[in-house]
């Protein structure tokens, strides 16, 4: 028996620096695995079921849906996105750790099933700073960059719902304060039963 | 207004390395403070009143003691010790992080008083090796290494009571365990509603 990894579930506003966050955790951490959502959209080149997503039809992702197959889903325009529930538990009952990198309807749903994950929100340290990022991307126009900074600040009213936030003002930084908070949730008392229960027997 | 620092509880059995741990700490930290004891012991030489204790008398601590002044205190044989609760939180609303490295049964007191303390229990991995470390100090007899011995053992049954467990086999792993615990800590959402505060403004 060893006792169970940590479910890290990440959310922030884009631009917040998310993805480059988890990669630098990935790296640090070699137990850190990403869970693989699955989806009904078709394959992009280059894209590879078992890697990317699993990509499924509508028929079967409903089928799933009945069978409470997901930690949390959403339908985006025509189509289904989920994050199928077994592939997630397995690992973590391997003493493997699964980082989830989600929208906060998501992280609310695996909230509701998964209490004992690790609630972490990622936030540039002030408007102007994240308007500056979105715009030296120079991916999004104009109003793609004004409805991000708008849904932004009324996501703010989320935080409360997350144990950490990680205000990234400094990259470097924030990824050694979401690096903590993992090593830190590794020695928590409520996560070490074995662990303790193994102690203990060596004090025998 | 700042979010309150923290206060740092560690406790473990003599020969963990909460010593050396803690001085660590207070090295990588510059904003953690020890809490100065009050005792009614005399000075030993070179021991200076308001550094390394507050020096008092009886009447004076007994006193102290119906004002409810101490977070936590103990009788050792004919000795008070205490730890003066306004020194403590004077420094913590000012945002500073207090460390302080008591017993169990002071840091239950300080629990019961102060539940948002951060309370870590260090252990050496096994009995073997706290053995192994005691006899290396030379500076105790075998009676008292096998008092010691035999408490650490029974003192394993109150790491339920502390939030952090670290395994100390290693004390650089050991001391970026607490390190990480600290800057984790300072990330809660729960302990930040200033910085929440002044964040959301930065998003008007």
């Amino acid at each position: 028996m060893t006792d169970p990894g940590l479910l890290i579930v990440v959310s922030g506003p884009s631009g917040a620096g998310k993805g480059t966050i988890c990669d630098a955790l990935r790296k640090t951490f070699s137990n850190i695995y990403y869970s693989i959502s699955m989806t009904t959209r078709s394959p992009r080149t280059g894209e590879i079921n078992g890697v990317n997503y699993y990509f499924t039809n509508d028929d079967n992702f409903k089928k799933l849906l009945t069978q409470d197959a997901f930690l949390e889903y959403a339908k985006v325009y025509d189509h289904y996105y989920g994050t199928p529930r077994e592939y997630v538990y397995t690992l973590l009952n391997e003493g493997k750790h699964v980082m989830l990198e989600i929208d906060i309807q998501g992280a609310m749903q695996v909230k509701k099933t998964y209490p004992k994950g690790i609630f972490m929100y990622i936030v540039p340290p002030s408007k102007a700073v994240l308007e500056h990022r979105l715009r030296g991307r120079h991916t999004d126009t104009d109003e793609v960059i004004a409805a991000r900074l708008s849904r932004a600040r009324t996501e703010l009213d989320w935080i409360d719902k997350y144990d950490y936030l990680i205000v990234n003002d400094n990259l470097p930084a924030a990824i050694d304060k979401a690096a903590s908070i993992i090593r830190a949730e590794e020695c928590r008392v409520t996560r070490n039963a074995e662990c303790i229960a193994h102690t203990k027997k060596l004090y025998k």
